[in-house]
């Protein structure tokens, strides 16, 4: 725990580098004169500790700056593929907040492999830093419990330890676009599933509910659980599940990558049944059809974990473990707003 | 510079996490014991004792992975904008090399903020880490000749210090899109170009080239300036220059945003001139007409300048500053293919 906490650095103070460009040296002279002067001229400390003086710069401030193993000013963010725009995301706007109190962040990206999760915590653990945020992958992780640091996870929970959680309401997202298509008219709706994250566990749940509010049957052949999460898979079932004898008329894709798998699959067969999909996504609404999605401000996810670490790892926050769930909305934008009879008339009984 | 260069660790070798497991213990615990075992009663120290020998666990190793400070171990990232594809791609392959050698990557992102910049260099030099992989703002980077880490720059020269540069053939790649589009006839090409990075500056050249090898002459009215790198600025300009008496029958546009500008404002205008983009973009392929573009291997990118950093880091590669230049492909996927009729039917003069 960092025993003090630094504050936003205002933009006018003068940072190392006007003092190296003042004393007409580099950054590595700065901070070697500040940590005793060994290995520089006489003349070129004098330089640099005139600088020093000359803009105002509290020299224990620059030694503080320099000083190793710095415990206190660096939080760790384990999370999925940064090509994911989701991922990249929490990674930007949780950067962001943690820069504006002079935080800078540590990256473990892993793409689901518990095992390789596991090591990159250690790694960054043993790096000092003054919190983790994790976008946790399956398995247990009851081992972060004496970490010794304040753990936030991000998007899921994790099992076998309580700490705060920032996440979207999956289960309302869900039933929100399954409420939308039932709307329409739609009685046959697939659902495409991601393998098994709560996330995913929570969507379903409210595709259950909003069925059960219609008072409509889930057909189980149309709950399709997917070996994989990304676009090919979905694609696959999307052929096999419209191909079949009594196709489905609307598709709730259940993450950003399964409704471009979706998508590619109805383009091929030249079919047009109602599409939902889960997460927005960048050109969504470029597309043949533009694509309605549920979607929430996974910018704020990232922040909000940031900022609640930040107040953790202060001691500025001391209550149990939170739990901040941010709501969901729909975006209509036309491929989730098409009605029933379009694949009846396809595909006539 | 580090004294030792980690290999890769094997992956059935015990952890940390094992030990902290087999002790029934945290990992703050396991560490507290490793550095002396103070705040920790004996009986715990003593099983974690047993369980580091059990699991044929090198204690020193455990010290060295608990050691504040590790200045050989960390590798500062600065880049822009993560939710550009282009960036996050690139932190991705990075991460995924320095991971391999036992590295961890501390993150700056910092979008087309000079000062935000240099700010972000400062603290990540003031963390001790073992290089810096920059991808650079405009502006003077001589304040790094001195930080006393190997820098590589990551996509685009710095001016002011002469240091490793891994980068695409931008001025090839230009050429490569402007010789497609003269070939199928096209001689009134516009050009859309960010704010001058030395990317951009480069693709411009190859446009000329490409001009002043067919014998046609750049029409300066179609050489334009955006004020933003974003894919508003290029929507606004694209409506523009196609609504003059003599608009161009082709458009190139210098970045995967820009593209994505150009083709939102035709699809308002109706209008189809042939474009194509420098950088493949996601969906690319699923648009209403498939987007042709000029691309790199972004992912080899962000792998070279890892590799070169962690050789230049262990004192492995002691050549002078090297220049390593990626070849771009052509993309063909129908947008780039457009023949140069279609404007001036839609525009007779």
């Amino acid at each position: 725990m960092p025993e003090t906490f630094p504050t936003k650095p205002e933009v006018a103070r003068p940072t190392m580098i006007d003092v190296a460009r003042r004393a007409g040296v580099g950054l590595g002279t700065v901070s070697r004169v500040v940590n005793g002067g060994h290995g520089v001229r006489d003349e070129t400390a004098q330089r640099v500790r005139a600088a020093i003086d000359e803009l105002g710069f509290q020299r224990n401030e620059v030694a503080r700056a320099l000083r190793p193993g710095k415990k206190s000013t660096s939080l760790a963010l384990v999370l999925g593929d940064l090509t994911n725009p989701f991922y990249a995301t929490i990674a930007k706007s949780s950067l962001e907040v943690a820069g504006q109190s002079g935080f800078a962040v540590v990256l473990g990206s892993v793409d689901e492999d518990p095992e390789g999760e596991k090591r990159a915590i250690q790694e960054l653990v043993s790096r000092q830093v003054a919190g983790l945020m994790i976008v946790p992958d399956q398995g247990d992780h009851a081992f972060l419990q004496g970490a010794g640091v304040p753990v936030v996870f991000v998007d899921r929970p994790a099992t076998g330890i309580d700490a705060d959680i920032v996440m979207v309401d999956n289960e309302g997202g869900g039933k929100l676009a399954t409420d939308h298509l039932l709307a329409q008219g739609h009685e046959r709706i697939a659902i495409l599933l991601a393998p098994s994250y709560y996330t995913i566990g929570r969507r379903l749940r409210g595709f259950r509910r909003a069925h059960r509010a219609a008072g409509i049957d889930v057909d189980e052949s149309l709950v399709i659980q997917l070996p994989e999460g990304n676009a090919e898979a979905a694609e696959k079932a999307t052929r096999e599940v419209m191909l079949r004898a009594d196709p489905p008329t609307a598709i709730f894709a259940s993450t950003n990558f399964l409704t471009e798998g979706v998508l590619r699959a109805l383009g091929e067969l030249g079919q047009e049944p109602a599409v939902v999909g889960f997460d927005d996504f960048r050109l969504a609404d470029m597309l043949p059809t533009p694509v309605t999605v549920v979607a929430s401000d996974i910018a704020e996810l990232g922040r909000s974990a940031a900022r609640l670490l930040l107040d953790r790892a202060s001691g500025a926050d001391t209550r149990p473990p939170q739990r901040i769930v941010l709501p969901c909305g729909l975006i209509e934008r036309g491929s989730g707003e098409r009605p029933p009879r379009s694949a009846g008339e396809r595909n006539p009984r």
